[in-house]
């Protein structure tokens, strides 16, 4: 049995509370076990000089930590003055993951940035990040598909996130910071609401891996992913339908 | 009457959420009508190099504003490479401001690092943080001094902070943000229980303000501040006795 | 009495050098004491990117000390990367000081850029570079509203600013570097021509002051500010006569 | 078949060109394709400061492309002041990589830095980064090992990497530029002599993958790194015996 | 005689590989002994902005050293975040040198990068890569005179530079490291093909130096930069009567 | 005739005025014509990094321009966040001069910080820096000396600087901002009281230059720091004999 007493299989009780922030145009706070997320989306009506003239928009994220969000107060990066790789690799993971079910092209020349702001961490900041962001992305889209009466809803899918790991020769769900910490394999998973592959991240941090174990991982995460998904869905309520229908129009 | 409904010389509903995270050795949520800031304070066994060996401890903070705690979206500083000049006076502001009600002998050769963190923005900001960093660098303090078994508790006074500001030729206490954008004079004003000042901060933004102007701010604030400090001791509780001891050792 | 043997409402020496750098619109040296401070006024056809299309001008101001107008030499803030908290500070309030008397409609889309650069410091940097730095701007404004023919004159009250402070529990006026350095507290004071004030920036460095302590630092302020304008218009001679014109287009 | 006449499960000409520079303890040059990178090893007998006293080594890398190294220069990092996002991801990936073979203990107190250099990228610059730093820092701790009469190898296995995608449907191994920018999935693989994975990073870049491509992908992978490993084999020559060793010791 | 053989007024060994690097418009690797630099030119259709609207081109330069070029490893100028004096005096030289044998009018409202990369340093890097630079810009502007049926050839005549010293009273061509660290004298040399001085960069590193050694200095140097240019001569070919022809046009 | 009246080899009328900073252990104030720096020398007891436990000291310069020391306002560079490289090569050229005139044995571990600040700009600011900052650095060490008992007087000889250029192919001596901007060449040339060369940096800004101009330059470079000298002389007095002595116990 693990520490907090769940089961491998086990997520920790997943919490979204929505329109956490009055000034966003789509925000949640998102509670995972102990680790606290602040996901705000941002519509703006232009794109980066990159995107410019393609008729496409663009999705495209930030990550942070407050200081005192971990154990020992980690230094603001704007006091280094510089972001550190470690957050740069998380916010890159985060707009990639969330393009992929944006349909650029409904969503028109527009960027979408959310912004993720880690209040308290235990472990799985990153994949929570992405499942609250999700909410909120869709929370503001939404409100721009109603102000401007778009044709098409520009999110074709649901998507969600988690982390796996290999601790003492068992594979887990859902790592507590002290389990993350203890892990030889540590894996992040996104997947959408149909069940496809979006980013599979894992690392033998203190060891290799066989593909035994790979595949051990890649199920459970599964099974979470699922379960965040009902989650999202619940939260979301009569919005869900405009993805169920954006989602068919693409796919047939 | 004002645009949310209250009179000239009250303020908006505060609520101070005590121990709201949970790592940090002190730390609160303080929400003064729509502004909500995060307050944390660390503790930690070292001061910064300019005060090694003296025997005294130290106090500073950092500020710092989510991405879309405003109503249009800021970039973070962290990402511009730098902080801002209005960052940094806030920053400073806030340290100097704590410095004066504690006892940097008492504390030993210590650091409280303060953390003000805003995550929605609606105008008194900076005096918010002040007023919620305080009762955060109290509960770490009162921790401190129960583990160490401390002899004098450093903290000497309450201290809070209000902002008061001149709207067509009105005093008004307390500027929420529609209204510090229109405020002819904007002053910030932080005192300690016992009614002394420690920052008078007044600006003529838009027009230089008479004698008489300034005696009715400052006439304002003092009655603002009192009621902050009666909700700060509220959530103390207990430990407010501890304050007044240490007042009362100093002040005789 | 006073180490340099004045009494406590008493300004140290005053000498304002007009024209003192060839190549600027307006400059003068200021020298308050062993204070001395290069302040040069910097006309361009150009309004930052916020004040584009607006019809108005801007008027800001950069601070910085040689290295070696300290007792002990600081290290250039060029050479370390960035500003420190201290210089933007006080480059924000001279900035924003000078703007209370300039009509910036009557400027027209430009901007005026004061550099206050301090050559040797003794205490009252930031307040000589106010005083100095407004006879500069004014040289400077003189000379576009000839060129330009201009119809009203964009100076509409003379400006200075002094320090106040106490000391051993006597206000005093004017403090130098070493007076500055013992002050319980620490005030810097910008008032106009016409008496009122610009801004009050109050500190107690060392403890809480009282409201009596503050009454006594505001009168104190008043008389050395009233010394200082005298100064201003000597040096400015029949241009001051433009600034009282102004003066009473704008206040009847 | 692919535009250069490979078919799917075919790897580009690898050449391995070893002692390239003849400063670095160990170095080589290795084109894989028309990518080619200059990979050094350099030993340093002090370890970053989060690892002091601990009597274990470490393990680092930094990557850069040179300006014209691509179709269209890129601006320099250094010209930038700062490192971008994709640069941290893959110099964090390669020190990764490269620490899950090494046996810091048996290190020692010393740190390996491996500098990866890109003079020419046509595809697959992080994962021949990883294939020739294994070769170079091999070549380094084997002087190492023979001038200070080490106990144990440090080396305890292979390590190789190669990307692998997904193009109009159908599964490549080593895509080339033109293929990797047409990728509908796109995954880089680490893995041991042994066979087992070190990292395995898959993106679906255009649209979600499902479980069955995941396979293919990993498959192809397999089968590429292990003919990598045989190039690395063939220029490290008899030291190969020395990781065959330090393997057996340790897995038995 | 010297360390390596050579006697005093003998150059290294020079070998220059033309089209080394495959995307740049021009691009060689220059070996000067063991001293090894890439030399890339590449055109872009835009000057610098204070170059706009003049009708003529602009060549600039860049320098780097990777990390091990040198024999004890030198941190990357993008991990400190900025780029060191010397770096800036070199790239600064090379672009000046460069700029004076070409035609900017000739040349339209195109820019001309050099990138020198030093990947194996043995003294004299700065000398060799305007050296291998010049062959590398005379190759891209070749191209560029092709595709556009430019009317006059923008390179006006040869360039090459070597460095010469003062070792124990003896002057020296052509340093490498150790002689170089040890020179009282060290002189940078830039000459044209009609034996004209671009730039002379002399400096008593340990003493000042007269007239005469001054003056042998200057042959030494002469000699040096005229073996370089027959080098340059045979790697260009037929391209070398273009230089003829534009030098020609120009003096008549 | 030139611009101002002056004949080809006729320096501009120079004013050195001493301890015009009072906190600097050494400091002048330079005017060589409407060219205006003032230098400050700073002692300090320790050395760089790269000195230490030599038994020898340092000489380093920093060098800046006063945003409107020139005709248009240039940027400062605290502002900009880091140095130009124009910056870097002058103050690494104004202190390799100074070392080549200091013994760094008889000096200590201590090193001697030159700032030179342009106040106001017309034409070589460089070599009025260097000249200006040896007579600076002579007063410092003169007290320094006193103060400590020093047995050997650290300068070994007189040093200054002046440029020189050719106008319209005519050789010119202390060239102007005017001419400057005109030169088709332009050397600063750096000497000893000796007479011998301690840098001399020529650059065909234009277009190249022959042997013949290269010697006309030298000579009226040397007629000119000889006559700079001879002011340098008559400021410091009597502490001239100190560099006299410590000339000959060097060169016998």
């Amino acid at each position: 049995m693990r520490s907090d007493g769940r089961v491998n299989n086990e997520l920790r009780p997943i919490k979204i509370t929505p329109h956490y922030i009055k000034h966003a145009e789509g925000s949640v706070l998102i509670e995972v076990g102990d680790t606290k997320v602040i996901c705000t989306a941002t519509i703006e009506e232009r794109v980066p000089p990159f995107m410019k003239g393609q008729g496409k928009g663009w999705v495209t994220a930030e990550y942070s930590m407050l200081p005192r969000s971990t154990q020992v107060r980690n230094q603001r990066e704007s006091a280094k003055g510089k972001l550190g790789g470690r957050t740069m690799e998380i916010q890159r993971l985060i707009g990639r993951a969330l393009r992929a079910v944006v349909d650029l092209e409904a969503l028109g020349e527009r960027s979408v940035t959310l912004d993720c702001d880690v209040i308290q961490a235990d472990g799985g900041t990153r994949t929570s990040a992405i499942t609250g962001a999700f909410v909120a992305m869709v929370f503001a889209l939404n409100k721009l598909a109603n102000d401007k009466h778009m044709a098409k809803f520009p999110v074709t899918d649901f998507l969600a996130s988690v982390s796996v790991g290999v601790i003492a020769d068992t594979a887990r769900l859902d790592l507590h910071y002290h389990e993350d910490s203890q892990a030889k394999v540590d894996m992040n998973v996104v997947m959408t609401g149909e069940g496809q592959f979006v980013e599979v991240q894992g690392t033998g941090e203190e060891a290799p891996f066989s593909r035994k174990e790979l595949d051990e991982l890649l199920a459970l995460a599964e099974t979470g992913i699922q379960q965040m998904i009902e989650e999202q869905r619940k939260v979301l309520g009569p919005i869900s339908e405009r993805i169920r229908g954006a989602h068919h129009a693409v796919k047939g």
